[in-house]
């Protein structure tokens, strides 16, 4: 049994990280913060943790995080940054489930985020945790930048073929669409029920953050500099994230194949059988990424279909793979759950 | 580990019972019927599965359910009553989804569901599996009537205080909103996404097959008939219940207290403190049901409301949890799941 | 045509009332008032008027509200009150979409809304506006309360009940149920998209705001005073409230005709033939109650379901019904329109 | 007045037709068919048409189609080819809802519809219904084919870009999200609410009949054949069409005057100020089509966002605007409907 900490618990990746280790059988929820709300118990704010998870929210000031093994930050970008230092000195591992440690180039990250960063060298030792390209890394790493929401589907959908150099890497195009949770628990009018409901919309069709996250992790994919154009969209549903991914075939390959051999042995990457077109919901509440690869009309045009659960393996549920590997845990370890459909 | 068969597992509940027993550690999945999806893989047909599930559905005549040592039927009504003796008479369990064997008035059950039952005697021997009410009862049956979901909602919901003889039983009122999932996997126009979407209906005013079962089982808690107005709803979400119920108080009483102690110990029923109003979701995908009892305005009318989802304590949850009284295992073995929220 | 002025058009009551007056063919959209959006374009905010909407919101300080020939209020509660009489003073009617004007009863209005009234002289003189009861004292008043949206559908519902005196008055039940614009387009976390949908809960249990307006326009229609329980409820769609009535027989009747009879020549109140049941799809975007009355099972608790759209019926379109009744336009002016299905 | 008929009008082009024409100023509406529910009341099926049409469903037989003026076809692909010859000699114009001539090249055609084509002259003769193209011809024309639902949302996106040459037309992405209705009111799994309901997910994507139908238009307004990948995704809301589109500039241009330009003067397609973002919802349940172009970071890829309501621009309400020009009303007559938002 690890002991965990939990900054900043009153969103939904916090709710979602307390529903995943509350049954995790190598985690004894130790501490979870929250400035505004020290003091409530933390099944008050979720019902639903009724019965499963007995904290009580506590004021940062007297969390005693350094006496976990490892600490999650669910909080806004920026504040991790103030506090990792401090744990890992203490011994305690970090895993920040914000952006803060995300993108190497503190320049860029300087520019999308709007602040200076705190800590810079400690974005150079901060691993990038997506297990399917830094496992080993993961193993060995004090601190883990947990990936994006949208990253984490676009990336894991052009990763075989960038590896492998099939497809132009100047004009990739990810059209991604994602559920209302993603804008997190902010009372905020544009996520209004009445407002975000029978709608569709794009959004951040200029720039948004997770574009310079992604084109680092496609770039390193790739071996060089990609071009991305990246449209996200608000859709009509709770969880899920649909990217719907095109790219240019510079030569004939197996696609199939290729995706297969990828992702063979991994727990939480499912290819589909060719043809398929995944269901955001056939992934909702689990740790899964489901992918499938089309070529339509035998064009030069790769469509790629991408699906996860932005709040699992778009952030706490990878946070958790991310735990397992740290402690050498089976990777699945809590996060074995079967989706819920309908 | 016991071997378990489903008969008619292409619908909601069937998927549902799947998604349950395909993780619960007691339990061997060894046979799904479909007479017509035969040889077709089950994740074929519910994706959420790949990975978890690895059967096909068989054909009922090759199936051999004699085997296994529980058998539940996930089927329409009707079905079920054909085939039980048999699977009774060679030693199986059976636990009863649709509603065979919950009307121990077998004429009331004739002229509800417009069909000769084959087998009265069966419904005698059968016990009503709701656990909270009949729990002893269970442990030794060979044949379990699996209760409806608005029945389970409203019970529960209602029981304490006609146990306690505490409100008239002639005028009770059972206003209950579901989920459409409640109406099953048919492709039939009404649960349409365009149809029942951004749309809230009664339906069923004149008579529901749920208000016979319901008025038996409060019968029994109130030790006399009751009358009952039951109006169910069909309201604009996949799963859930919601029974918000009326009755008027004979002699005053502290009503907190009364479900508090009614149901301490119950696992699966939770008492919110007074002046609590559940949400459907804070239950979503677990065999809870969440209840708060109110008198608005010190008046004599108490106000009861009941949550559940219907596809777990409505139906498949409420039958792993009559499976694991029968057999012997912790009461929540496999159903100790967490609600998923948001 | 008229002049019009709009005081707070920034909320949902305020863009319908937009929607309905900009097609008014008697009415010219003369000012729209917003403090904190002074200066911007309505369409700007609400990009469905673009084209059809050329104001810009004016700062309440140079809105000349004098000038017109009405005035409608989209505001808070309080807010109304405040400047009604100057506008009275001044020739101008008034409209009140908020609740200043409803409750006749000072201090239980105080005793609700929590503020001292700033002119109770004013509450008497204020026609409660409700055609289908008060239509000649409309035609003649100078200021108008709109009903609310919960009290408008209940008391449809009731009234041919209670004038008819063939229900108990003092065990009346007003199970409602909400669409989530009802709440407002207020930045708040309940309402959120991800909070509010799929999900299915009661509020205000112990006491709502409309429960003393409801009663005092049963009390008015009965007689005498009546005993209400209202347990109003938060369905995941945009607009629409389906009241489910509850009462019980005194008297055998034909509640058909009654209904029928009691509603002939109304243009907004449509009794459905026996034995319907009424979405609140049917009435998406009108300005019509669809009322069905049921007696289940013959016994003696009348069923009453009706249906409207809060934000037309409910709110902006009964505000121009108002409208037109005081300055003689047929009363559908403007407000004939289709309901949207799907 | 004109006399209209419908040839089937149960599904959702149907009703929507009925919505729209019952308050044509100009329109009578004589006669509305069904071979399933003759003499079944219109109003019965759709409730949200009480009061407003009067008529029943008649059989075909008995419809006398010949006398009215004009004909809508809202049937399914393959009926209208069959009556449409006979409907011509009679002098009556015909407005097919469907595909059936769609498509100039009968062998594409019929390679992508499964069937033979009845009267390929008659394709040639029909005239493409998207007034904002073909207005002059649809003018004088006896038979329109009234464009799909996908297509006019892409056409009025890329139209303006491939008239003037700015962008490869070898190399275009449509990737395009539907609400639920498109689908029809047809009794089948995948679109019922417990399926489609929060949930996203693509589908068509080796080849969808509108592909052909676009790639017809595109090539049409280039000048040359167009390679185009087409995504269709389905989103859980009932109306509506958003298309994002890509496109490879070739040349540096000023693209919002590009679009201001082409489309200055139509009243029906609004093109939103630069940085804009439509929502579905700021056209529903109007004939609008809204569109925005985008150039994120100046690089030389093109986004246009364009959304329609399916059931309007995308098919009845464009059939109306069809018929206006036909019979030389203004273009807007009783199709000037606000969207309804919230």
């Amino acid at each position: 049994m690890i002991k965990v900490g939990i900054v900043g618990g009153t969103g939904y990746t916090g709710v979602e990280l307390l529903r995943l280790l509350a049954l995790h059988p190598q985690v004894k929820l130790q501490v979870i913060t929250s400035r505004a709300d020290a003091g409530t118990p933390v099944s008050q704010m979720f019902p639903s943790l009724r019965g499963f998870v007995e904290l009580k929210f506590s004021h940062p000031d007297e969390a005693h995080l350094d006496q976990c093994d490892v600490v999650f930050f669910a909080t806004p970008n920026g504040i991790a940054m103030q506090q990792t230092r401090a744990l890992l000195d203490a011994g305690v591992k970090v895993i920040d489930l914000a952006a803060d440690f995300r993108i190497k180039d503190v320049a860029e990250w300087e520019k999308w985020y709007g602040m200076s960063h705190a800590c810079p060298d400690l974005i150079a030792e901060a691993v990038y945790g997506l297990p399917e390209v830094n496992r080993a890394k993961i193993k060995l790493a004090r601190l883990v930048a947990n990936p994006g929401c949208y990253p984490t589907a676009v990336q894991l959908g052009f990763i075989p073929l960038l590896e492998a150099g099939v497809i132009e890497e100047g004009s990739l195009i990810a059209d991604s669409k994602s559920g209302v949770s993603g804008a997190g628990r902010k009372a905020e009018i544009p996520t209004l029920f009445s407002e975000a409901s029978d709608n569709f919309k794009a959004y951040g069709v200029a720039g948004h953050r997770h574009l310079p996250e992604i084109k680092q992790g496609l770039a390193n994919a790739s071996g060089k500099a990609v071009g991305l154009t990246f449209v996200p969209h608000l859709t009509p549903m709770i969880r899920g994230i649909h990217a719907t991914l095109y790219g240019r075939l510079k030569k004939d390959t197996d696609l199939q194949a290729l995706f297969e051999k990828r992702y063979a042995g991994e727990t939480f990457v499912d290819v589909l059988p060719a043809g398929s077109m995944p269901d955001t919901r056939s992934v909702r509440g689990s740790n899964l990424c489901r992918i499938a690869v089309h070529r339509p009309q035998g064009g030069d045009t790769v469509v790629v279909l991408s699906v996860i659960d932005n709040l699992v393996k778009g952030a706490a549920g990878q946070a958790v793979q991310n735990l397992n590997i740290m402690f050498g845990f089976p990777e699945s370890t809590g996060i074995g759950l079967i989706p819920l459909l309908p």
